[in-house]
C-alpha cells in the first residue's frame, strides 16, 4: 500500500505501521543512494520510532529551540538513516534533502551531529548518547523543572560499554523518571551475534539491578510498543528502560536476522526488491504533538559576579582559586558544577556549599561526569566539571565527541604534573595539555597564580567550545594585582628589560621556578625575560615572537608535562611558520616520575629553578641571532 | 599483645587477627612517617588481606616470576600502606624499607607500581585493577592453563566506574572462576558517604545480574572472611565477588567510620594513640603457601614468521596488511589478539580465523579491551588490541596507566583521519597522534603501504612499552619492495635529487598525496624531496635535518590530523633545539570535518595533492637558507 497524507496526532497503530514501513523504505533509499550507511540497524527500530513520534513524542520541529520540547537522542548514531527518515516523516526535512545523505556539505552526515537543529549532540561513538541524555534529564528535573521527556535509542551492542551502566546508575540515583531508554535488541552486532543475542532476561536483570524499570517487549508489535511508552510515561521515581526484541533488517526477507549486513547499503537492485516488499514508496506525514506551554524555572541572567581577590605574595593554590571563583560565578543562575567525588580536592566543594541545588555529584565515574555536563549545556546551562587532571583522560572520548557536538563545556583538572609529589605518577597529569590541545576548537589555560585563575575561570563561563583549565596542587605566591586583566590568547611578561639575553616561557608551577631562576641570573648580571604563558591555546604569538626577536632568537620553554605536544609544542607550532623560527631549549618531564617531595621531583625532571638557570645561561651564551 | 614470630601456613584466625592489627599499625606508621597516604582505607581491608595471605594466597615472594604464583592486584591502589605492610608481614620487604614509603627513590610509591616485583600493574586510577585482573585470569584459564588465582581488592567508591562492570561482564562471559574480587565496602569515600553506603543488597543485585557469585560478609569477622574465600575457591564457572562490609579506620576508635579521614596521615601523637589501641608494634610473619609446581601450557618460542608480501602498485589498505601480518605473527604461540567487536573492520579477524584459541572478543568495551591486554602481558603474552583509532580515546586513561605499569602493549587503531569520508567525524581519529605521542615511552607508527605495515607490525611484537599503529581505511598503492626494511625510528626518502627545492614530510594517506604533488611539481621543473615519516615516535632527526639543510631550511609537513601535537609537532620537537630550526609549512585538518567522499574531505582540509603542490611551490620560491 502506497499512500500520501497527514497522520493525525496520536495516530492509530495501523497507520503508524505504514509510517514505519515508509521510514524503512526511506532509510534504504537514502543509504543506497549514498552507497554507505546502516539500513538494517535502522529497520530494526523503525516501529519503535514510528510509534514514539506518532503517539508519545512532544516536539515542535518548527521551533527546536523551545525549552519545553522533548529530546530524542540516538545513542546508536549509526542508525542515522532511521533518524533522517523519521525527520522526513515529521516534516522536518524534505525528500530532496534526504537524498543528500552522506554527501559533502549535507547536514545529513553519516552519524548525526547538531548541524541539524533537532540533534542535541553528536553520536556515533557508542555508549555516549545515553549518559549525555542523563544530563539533559537532570536539567529538566532539577533546573528547568519542565515536564519534557528525554527519549534515547540505544543499540544492544553498546550496552557493553561501561558508560551505559554509569548512566543508568546516575539516572536511578537522581530518580529521572523523565528519561526513557529504548534498547533495540536486534541480536546482531557488526561482526556477528552480540554477547547476549536475544537473551532479554539478562538485560532485564541488569537494568533492574541498576535501579531502573525494565519493560521487555516485542519491538515489532505496535500494541506492545505503544503500551511500553505508556508505562514508561507513567513510571514514577525511576527511569524506564524499554528492552525491545527486534529483528535486524526487519521487513526485507532476504536479509532479516542475517549476519553480514551490518553497515552495508543495499545495491540498487536489492533495494528495489526491498522497497517492493515493504510496500513501496510512501509520503506519509506524522503530526507530532507539540509540547505544552511552559518556561524554565531558571532564566539565565548576567547577575554581577564578585570574583575573589587575593593579596600579592600570599601563597594560594590555583585549585583553591578555581573553587573560589566557581562559587562566585554561581551568582549567575545558569552556572552549574559537577564533581567526580573529589570536590574537596578540586575545591569545587566551594560551589556545592554556596549553590547545592546546582551541584551534581557524579561519583567516581568520569565518563558520566563529562557526559552529564554535555547534557546540561544542551539546555543552555553553563557546566563546570572538575576532577583530577589525570582522570579526565578517562573521559577523553567524551571530550572528543563534545567538540563534534559543538558543546560549550568547561573542564578543570587539578593536581597536574609531577608537582603533586608523594602520590606518584598515577595521579599526575603529564599528557593532558597534549590531549586537550588536540581537541578541535578547544581552549587550554594553565594559570600560575590565584588572581589569573579567578579571572580566567570567569571568562570560561562565556567561552564557546571546550575549555580546559589545569590547576596545581601546591600553594604558590600570588603574582598579580587584583585589577590585572588576563585575556584568553594573551601572555604576561613578568620580567623584561632592554638587555634581556634569554627568554623563559613557563606556565603553572614552572613559572614560579622561572621567576626564581631569572632573579638568580639577574644577580649574575644576566637579565632574562620571563613570560607567563597562561593561555596555551590560543597562544600569544606576538609576545612569543617579540621575545624571540629580542633575546637571540632562542626561547627556553619549561613545563611540568611530558615533552610531546604540551607547552613546548604549542610554542613551536605558533612560531614554526616564521621565516626564522626560534631555537627552543625545551625542559620537560622525560622519564617516568616516582613519588617524593615536589622539590625532588621537579629537580629530577629538570624543570626546577636550577635547571632553568642552566638552560637560560646556555641560551644567553650561545645565541646570537641568525 | 605485642609479639614476634612466624605464623604457620594456614594460620589460625586468632593469629591472623594479630597479623591484621600489625598491618594496621604498620600502615599507620609508614604513612605518618611519610606525612601522607591513606591509612584509614587500609585499615578497613586489613582483616580481609591478613586472612587471604595467611590461608588462601599461594605465592612465593622469593620467586615472583614463577608462572604458578597467584596474583594479588590492589585495584584500590591508594591502600598502598596496607599492601606494603602486608608485604612486610609476608617477609618480602623489611621494616627499614617500609619506612621509606613515599620518599624519593623508594620502591614504595604513593600508589603501587611494578617497580616492586610483586606488583603486576600500576594502580591508583580507580576501576582499572579489576579489568586488568580479568586479562590475567584469561591468561590463566585459556593460555597458561594453570590453577593460579587472581585476587583483586576493590574499593566501594570505584564500583561507580563503568569499567568495573565491563570487567565483571567479561569475567562471567569467560567463566573466570579463577578470579576473586574483594570489595571493601567501608561506606566512606573521599568526600563523604559513597553512593550506596552499606547497602550491601544493591551491590549483591548488580554483581549477580552481571553473572558473578556474590558473597556478602562482615569484613571484620574472620570466620566469615575465611569462609568467603573457601566459597570463592569452590565456585565453579563464574567469578566470585566478596562484598565485605567494613569500617573505615577500623581499630582506632577516634576515627572509625568517621568522615574527613580519607587520604589523611595521622599526626604523630594521634598515631601513637592508634598504635596503642591496636595493641602496639608487632613483628609477625605470615608463611604464605607456595604455589604447586606447574608449567604454562604455552611456551614462548620464536617460531619463524612468514610475513605477507604484496605486489608494488597493487592497492591494499594498511588495515588489511595489519590483519595479514597479525595472523602471520600468530605462528608465535605467545602472540594474542583482542577485539572490540570491530574485527571485520580492523581486519584482526584474520587472526581470529587462524588462531581462534588466542583471540579474545571484548565486545564494544574499549576500556576492557585495553585492560585485558595489559593483564595478558603481565603473564608474558604479546597482546595486540585493535579497534577504530578514534575509539582508543575511550581507553586513554588505561593506556596512560599501562605506561606507568611499564606494560608492553600493542595497539592498532584503524580508520584514522578524515580519509574515512562518509561516516563523519565521530569515526575519525584526528587527535590520536597527539594523545599517543604524549604517552610516556610510547612508540607511534603510521605506515603508508602494506609492506611497511607488515614489517612494522612484526617489530611491534618485540617492542617494549606502548606501541601504537595508525592504519588507514582506504586502499592505496603498495610503495615498497617486500625486501625493504623499516627500522622503528627511521624514515624513507621516496623522492630525492641534488636539486630538491622543497621537502615534503608525510605519513599514511598524505604520503600518497605528497608523491602525487611531487610528481606534478617535477613536471613543472620543481624537484621536491618526499619523506615517508612512518615512525612518528621515535622520529628520524637525521633524515629530517638533512632534508631541511638540503631544501632551503623549510619543510612542508602534511598530516590527516588536527594541527596540535601530531606529525607537525613531532617534526618541530625533533628540530627545535637546532641552531637554526627549519621553517615548517604545516598542512593539517583545522576545521571540524563533515561527511563526504575522501577526496572532498582531504581537499576541504587542505591536505590533498593540490594543497601540497601549493605549499611546496611556496616553499621552493620563498626559502633561501638563513
Amino acid at each position: 500500500m502506497a499512500a500520501t497524507g497527514q497522520v493525525a496526532a496520536a495516530a492509530d497503530l495501523e497507520t503508524l505501521h505504514e509510517v514505519a514501513q515508509q521510514i524503512r523504505v526511506d532509510g534504504i533509499r537514502a543509504s543506497t543512494r549514498a552507497g554507505s550507511g546502516h539500513p538494517t540497524s535502522s529497520m530494526s527500530a523503525a516501529d519503535l520510532m514510528a510509534v514514539l513520534a506518532g503517539r508519545h513524542l512532544r516536539y515542535d520541529f518548527q521551533h527546536p529551540e523551545l525549552p519545553t520540547n522533548d529530546h530524542l537522542i540516538f545513542s546508536k548514531g549509526h542508525a542515522s538513516p532511521l533518524l533522517y527518515a523519521l525527520y522526513k516523516a515529521c516534516g522536518a526535512i524534505s525528500e530532496e534533502e534526504l537524498m543528500t545523505y552522506r554527501t559533502y556539505g549535507s547536514r545529513l552526515q553519516g552519524h548525526p551531529t547538531p548541524v541539524l537543529p533537532w540533534v542535541d549532540v553528536a553520536t556515533g561513538s557508542l555508549g555516549q548518547g545515553l549518559p549525555i541524555a542523563v544530563g539533559v534529564a537532570l536539567a529538566g528535573r532539577y533546573l528547568d523543572r519542565l515536564p519534557y521527556r528525554v527519549w534515547v535509542l540505544c543499540g544492544d551492542s553498546e550496552m557493553a560499554e561501561g558508560s551505559c551502566w554509569e548512566a543508568l546508575d546516575k539516572a536511578s540515583h537522581y530518580g529521572l523518571d523523565n528519561l526513557c531508554v529504548i534498547v533495540d535488541v536486534n541480536r546482531l552486532g557488526q561482526r556477528g551475534e552480540t554477547e547476549f543475542g536475544w537473551d532479554m532476561e539478562v538485560y532485564r536483570r541488569r537494568v533492574e539491578a541498576f535501579g531502573c524499570r525494565a519493560l521487555v517487549i516485542d519491538g515489532h508489535n505496535l500494541e506492545e510498543v505503544d503500551g511500553a511508552y505508556v508505562d514508561a510515561r507513567e513510571t514514577l521515581g525511576r527511569p524506564a528502560v524499554i528492552l525491545a526484541r527486534t529483528i535486524k533488517g526487519k521487513g526485507f526477507s532476504e536479509i532479516e536476522d542475517k549476519n553480514g549486513w551490518h553497515g552495508t547499503a543495499l545495491k540498487p537492485d536489492m533495494a528495489e526488491r526491498a522497497i517492493a516488499e515493504l510496500g513501496g514508496i510512501r509520503d506519509l506525514h506524522i503530526e507530532v504533538r507539540p509540547p505544552a506551554p511552559g518556561a524554565p524555572a531558571i532564566q539565565p541572567d548576567h547577575a554581577p559576579v564578585s570574583l575573589p581577590t587575593y593579596n600579592p605574595g600570599d601563597k594560594v593554590a590555583t585549585r583553591r582559586a578555581f573553587g573560589d571563583a566557581l562559587a562566585a560565578l554561581g551568582a549567575r543562575p545558569d552556572v552549574v558544577a559537577l564533581d567526580g567525588e573529589v570536590s574537596n580536592s578540586t575545591y569545587s566543594d566551594a560551589f556545592d556549599k554556596a549553590h547545592p541545588e546546582r551541584f551534581f555529584q557524579m561519583w567516581i565515574a568520569e565518563q558520566a561526569l563529562v557526559a552529564a555536563a554535555v547534557g546540561l549545556q544542551v539546555r543552555g546551562y553553563v557546566p563546570f566539571a572538575a576532577t583530577f587532571a589525570a582522570f579526565f583522560s578517562r573521559a577523553y572520548d567524551f571530550i572528543r565527541m563534545a567538540a563534534i557536538s559543538q558543546a560549550d563545556l568547561r573542564l578543570c583538572g587539578s593536581h597536574a604534573g609531577s608537582e603533586i609529589g608523594a602520590d606518584g605518577p598515577s595521579q599526575m597529569a603529564l599528557e593532558d595539555l597534549a590531549a586537550m590541545r588536540a581537541i578541535q576548537g578547544s581552549t587550554v589555560l594553565y594559570p600560575s597564580d590565584a588572581v589569573s585563575t579567578a579571572k580566567l575561570v570567569a571568562q570560561m563561563a562565556d567561552r564557546s567550545g571546550i575549555s580546559y583549565m589545569r590547576t596545581t596542587r601546591g600553594a604558590y605566591p600570588v603574582l598579580y594585582d587584583n585589577g590585572t586583566e588576563f585575556a584568553i590568547g594573551g601572555a604576561k611578561v613578568l620580567r623584561r628589560g632592554d638587555g634581556d639575553r634569554a627568554a623563559i616561557v613557563a606556565a603553572g608551577v614552572t613559572l614560579h621556578n622561572a621567576l626564581e631562576a631569572a632573579d638568580r641570573l639577574a644577580a649574575e648580571g644576566i637579565n632574562c625575560r620571563v613570560i607567563d604563558c597562561y593561555s596555551i591555546k590560543p597562544i600569544s604569538v606576538d609576545v612569543l615572537a617579540e621575545a624571540a626577536r629580542d633575546c637571540g632568537n632562542t626561547l627556553v620553554v619549561v613545563e611540568d608535562h611530558y615533552p610531546e605536544g604540551g607547552l613546548g609544542a604549542a610554542v613551536m607550532e605558533a612560531l614554526a611558520g616564521q621565516e626564522h623560527p626560534p631555537r627552543i631549549l625545551h625542559l620537560a618531564v622525560r622519564d617516568l616520575p616516582g613519588s617524593g617531595k615536589t622539590s625532588d621531583l621537579l629537580a629530577a625532571a629538570g624543570i626546577d629553578a636550577d635547571a632553568i638557570v642552566n638552560a637560560a645561561r646556555h641560551a644567553a651564551t650561545t645565541s646570537g641571532g641568525h
